[in-house]
């Protein structure tokens, strides 16, 4: 959708800061009044740019393994953080989130619950197929796999790599670390 | 001191948005040039505020086993994260890093690198006395730790309780998690 591409470029190129609700709309080429039609806020468009992004490209999939969907998983997530634009505009709501509290619930709602919910629907399979970790919680695995994204985005210029990644799928899948990488 | 006593009071009273050099040197006594001296902005001021907060009130002392020192760590930092104020003024330096690159950097230095250093210590003394987990890096847990709590702190409402200490405990501490606990 025109609009929130427009987002989503326009703060990649211009950063958040100088995003504007009249910048979207004249790159979009629709009138002002259709954004606010849709969106309170210049954060609201960016947010729905970015979880449209993820549910395209992040996969949930069903591969018949536990461990290979959840490989996927965090390979596209981290394909798509290393997107030019993905990660600062991620933070730039992740911040804007800790001033505005009802942007903390949008936020929350439309896009980090929505990330925990493509996870949880993989466990989910799992736990039906009987290889996902019995004694882990959804909210565990979720806690896991998200905390060290957004800890590291947040708080680091590190990007994501196979190690990481390597690291996280061996957290919340320990029954199936080969035996010499046991702890 | 009371130039970081008035930083954090008045954020904790007023908000963080309120939080002016002019108000942290009327309340702590002081001409605002003598805050400047020190800090070249308000977050700088808070950043030292909670970081002295923090040094002071989560104990790294030596306790004879890991298991022990990770708890009182982990107890220590929810207790301190559950003091009014200080969860709120940490999701304000982090969001404010995120606007600000070179507060970001000053943020990383003063706070976050001082915090997972704290950690590292008691995770040294362990690698020392043979007891801590050994396939971890210290980074690692430094990332699942801090990770959890920066995640819990940023995207919910929802305090850390001990449920969440026993689970970050275990994860950190594998080897000695009671047989009937294991994954």
């Amino acid at each position: 959708m025109a609009i929130l591409t427009a987002a989503f470029e326009l703060t990649r190129d211009e950063g958040y800061r100088n995003l504007t609700i009249e910048g979207i709309a004249a790159r979009a080429g629709v009138g002002k009044q259709t954004v606010y039609r849709w969106w309170p806020t210049k954060a609201d468009v960016l947010l729905e740019a970015l979880a449209t992004k993820a549910q395209l490209r992040v996969s949930v999939a069903d591969r018949g393994a536990y461990r290979d969907e959840l490989d996927e998983f965090l390979r596209d997530s981290f394909t798509l953080l290393a997107i030019p634009g993905v990660t600062p505009a991620l933070r730039s709501l992740m911040a804007e989130s800790q001033f505005d509290p009802q942007f903390a619930l949008r936020f929350r709602d439309g896009f980090l619950d929505k990330r925990r919910a493509a996870l949880t629907e993989i466990v989910a399979r799992a736990r039906a197929r009987g290889d996902a970790p019995e004694q882990m919680s959804d909210d565990l695995i979720a806690d896991l796999v998200f905390g060290t994204i957004w800890c590291r985005i947040l708080a680091t210029d590190r990007a994501l790599d196979e190690t990481d990644l390597a690291v996280l799928r061996d957290l919340v899948d320990p029954a199936h670390i080969p035996a010499d990488r046991r702890l």
